[in-house]
């Protein structure tokens, strides 16, 4: 703990408690460094975070690491098949265990000395430390970790909140999608020079959609908000929606969000952090692709291409956009207070072969534009928001509300833990 | 407010008091981070700071941005032709609104939700905010500007000082050379690893000139400055001042600098922070180019070439040295504690055609070589003084009074800052 | 001095009296900012430095400058043949002297203002300071030096330590290598991603041998550590040293380490923060190279390649490998918190000629190969120690013991410092 931190957490609770809803944040969220090591702790070290795909550790032994909040998690499917996560550090030393971002091990044996784990991280040998050593004591460090069909979820609390009504949100919605029977196209990863806030800001609105998204609002109906709701998006939408209506039911799909606008998330007062639903696209469009084709074969247990889009999303780092034939997911991770890193990953039906099934010039461009169109938004956002000319402004109550549901929350979660007693001092 | 900005007040104020006249600064002043973002406050954002030539935005649409001290400040000219300045930020949620260096614009369209402003910075249109909404309660944050003669300041003070003293002394002086009518031939942008008062205490004093300008001394008497003048530099400089006086008092010129080294500035005890001065170049020179010769067609209201040259400085950031073919204008911008930019910038008549009127390899090269060399020997005093092997050595009271005049306008500012309570915590 | 030194110094002195004995050390050493600039104090700006070797300075008017804890310090010969040391910065304005790493210099003439002092540091010429200026108060100032045998140590302390038990213990273990008339065949820089702490925990012991280092342990009998010692291994280390007993002996020179495992290093309880010793390399190596040949001409007094291998080693920067024809001197400099510059330097007898004497190509592998092992070793342990999933680990203690010494070592001279009244507020 910083020697300041008590001083940093009686001035968060004030700033918190000075916010104006209805408008952006104070720059003291933006800039203040204190702010960001709260942060960490409050939502990085203490939320569920999204890790990977189940997938990309499909055998036993396969690895991958992902580095956030200064820690490397390592996350291992173990001999019994079961997704473990713990920290990737010797017990003995502190060194890196596995250095690779991702791999294939049998044991795990520590470059420095040799100390050897199990899959389960159990400790099975480390020579020298003499015989009467417990073994026992010096298991890996366990990182709390939940499956959801198919997804990784990771928490460095020491007590993670209850997971339950995320899974019980989630399941359903995912299982039709496969993710447990997908496999990963491509990665590609991004260092947003932005506030990891700036970038949900961003996400929760489709007020800059139709400047900035000439792909996207092409096959979606949600950048027409509220005011710009004629009643010809009205019936359009009505339209999309009732001439699915039975071929979803036939596959057991439901569309669960056909208002305009998007649906309303997250919600502070309900400590709702997570969300899926179905909508559907535009007339013609049954992918998110750039001319609305499908482009992959069909992923789980779809039987016709027109099942709408499948959305998700978690705070603090995870949303998903999926189509009948292929996933996209991002992950976000904070790289400091002026900067994010984004991994974006495409996934597809695990048979399908690229150059035979799909193409990824077919699959990918339509999420990638969006996201690096949204990237350059956040970029200029950070630039004014540090400035001594930023000052809190205005939201849209019909565009912006689902900003002012993050803003809200945002406070929330950090003025909770400013005013928490902080540890003793360690 | 930073939560030690109290405390460090008291030190900066306790380091001001014991600074021993005739010596260089305290380490402290040149090390410690809280110094800096004292500076901020104290000259950064409370002076006028000098941003460009109004030539650089000649027609109405034309803008720059000036950055500094994290601000973006946009200047522009207006539909009525008046130059204006505000931050470069969005009202509604901080993006930045011109992302070029320079450019022209219509009106001022956010690139993020398309509020927009006209050139004058009144929002205009803002779909989606409501009919109640109250558009004129959000035009762009002005930033004052005073402009004199062709050359723009700004302050982002919020009440900044009286600009009527610069403006009396520096306008009839500025007046001959027609900025007015000026056009920019180039712009050169360094970093110089160094502290910006190196920089200041670098330009003022000639002690250095000798070693290190051999072109600088080629064309001018102030380098001979005090014990090293001898009866013959007395004896050119009253010969070359006497051989012009008829010539000069026919355009309405006067020498207003012909003793030896250089005219005293900055004048803590009477506030001032401005100077401009006509001052004769040797024999033979009629311009600051390699071999004296004029380059470029005569500016402003110049009926002949041996003007000798005006010298202009604003502190914290400025100084100029026109000739009768060309000006020069230095720009310093600090990065930090231990970088500064300069931008240098050549001006010619409006009407001269470059290759035809001028050509840059004639008018660049005698202030380029002298600023670059310049910026060596600030580099290498700043990694002196952040050694523990520093302490404030001895000044030259011959040759560096002007550098114990800049450190004590420098230490009077920032003690008057210090000694203010600062603002409540907001 | 920071204004929170002093809660800094008590919450040092806590975590140093917290430390648990046979562990390694608590996160907060390796990651707080406060205690590397502690450590600077206590260590850096404190000790004894190894700078470099006297042969790097064999003329007088030859320097070298050496960098270190923001300081450049100057090393030359002077006139009368003795090496000195002094801050490389002027009296007057605190330029930089010496630009360049290393060179050759009649007087030092500063670039700045023309300073001028002698090769003794005495200040001969500043013209411009008036006639009342006393020179003799502006000499430069002046850093310990003391040379032994052909190496100089350094100190930035007003006071430094008494440096004699050190010069006795090394001198006459050094005087038949001949460093006094060696000269440098090589200097590679690294720059090591590690703290500096955890280069000398790898330093300190053998336990990593066996896996990362093929060469070294070839030619050594030390990665052989109590556990692994068998009757084998023992009667191999007598049976190389009584073969070398006479042979040794007729040389004037003594095997000082003959056990198994390494010699007992540092020594925090009898402030031994130096060591050298000669111990035996294994039967067929008479030099540590790759094949264990002679590949140059043999140093010193040596009359006979077989004198096994000379180590030295001093806190907190130094330690060397000296066979019979070659010797590698590693100095170690912090970068800050999460670096580390580590020098290596091969040297040769000063008339042996590069290709005709000796080949690069096979004085050079050993020695590089195993530091650069080690150096990515150190890179490892640094990413885990910083991580959350880090806690002080056990060490070994018939494999560590030397880590454990150089921990209380470290221990001790940190908790004196904390425990020091700072000096007041400068």
């Amino acid at each position: 703990m910083s020697l300041l931190e008590p001083l940093h957490r009686q001035r968060i609770a004030q700033k918190v408690g000075g916010h104006q809803s209805g408008r952006t944040l104070d720059q003291y969220f933006y800039a203040d460094e204190a702010v960001y090591q709260a942060e960490l702790d409050a939502f990085w070290r203490s939320g569920w975070l999204f890790a990977g795909h189940s997938c990309q550790v499909a055998e036993p032994g396969d690895y991958f690491v992902y580095k956030v909040a200064g820690d490397e998690i390592l996350i291992l499917r173990d001999d019994e098949g079961r997704v473990r996560a713990s920290h990737n550090v010797c017990r003995h030393r502190g060194s890196t265990l596995c250095q690779d971002p991702a791999g294939h091990i049998g044991r795990i044996v520590c470059p420095y000395h040799q100390w050897t784990y199990g899959r389960d991280g159990q400790l099975l040998a480390c020579r020298g430390m003499g015989e009467d050593f417990d073994k026992s004591e010096y298991r890996l460090k366990p990182v709390h970790l939940e499956e959801v069909n198919g997804l990784i979820f990771v928490s460095l609390a020491a007590e993670p909140m209850p997971f339950d009504a995320a899974r019980a949100e989630m399941a359903p919605q995912l299982a039709p999608q496969g993710f447990d029977r997908a496999k990963v196209a491509k990665i590609v990863d991004y260092t947003i020079p932005a506030n990891w806030k700036l970038v949900w800001e961003n996400n929760r609105e489709c007020y800059h959609c139709n400047a900035n998204h000439p792909q996207y609002i092409k096959a979606n109906f949600d950048h027409y908000n509220a005011d710009d709701t004629t009643e010809r998006v009205r019936t359009a939408i009505t339209s999309a929606t009732a001439k699915q209506e039975d071929r979803w039911a036939a596959q057991g799909l439901a569309a669960t969000h056909t208002a305009t606008g998007m649906c309303v998330f997250p919600d502070a007062a309900n400590k709702i952090w997570f969300a899926a639903n179905r909508t559907p696209l535009v007339d013609g469009y049954v992918s998110e692709t750039m001319d609305g084709r499908q482009v992959a074969p069909l992923m789980g247990d779809y039987q016709a291409p027109d099942v709408g889009t499948l959305r998700m999303r978690t705070l603090p780092n995870f949303w998903n956009h999926s189509s009948c034939d292929h996933c996209v997911s991002t992950r976000l991770t904070p790289l400091g207070h002026f900067a994010t890193e984004a991994r974006v990953i495409w996934l597809v039906d695990r048979d399908a072969k690229e150059g035979v099934d799909y193409r990824l010039e077919e699959i990918m461009p339509f999420w990638q534009l969006t996201s690096e169109q949204d990237w350059e938004l956040c970029e200029l956002a950070q630039r004014g928001v540090t400035s001594s000319g930023y000052q809190p402004g205005p939201l849209s109550p019909v565009k912006e509300y689902n900003v002012m549901g993050f803003l809200k929350w945002y406070l929330d979660v950090l003025g909770t833990w400013a005013g928490k007693t902080p540890g003793a001092v360690d």
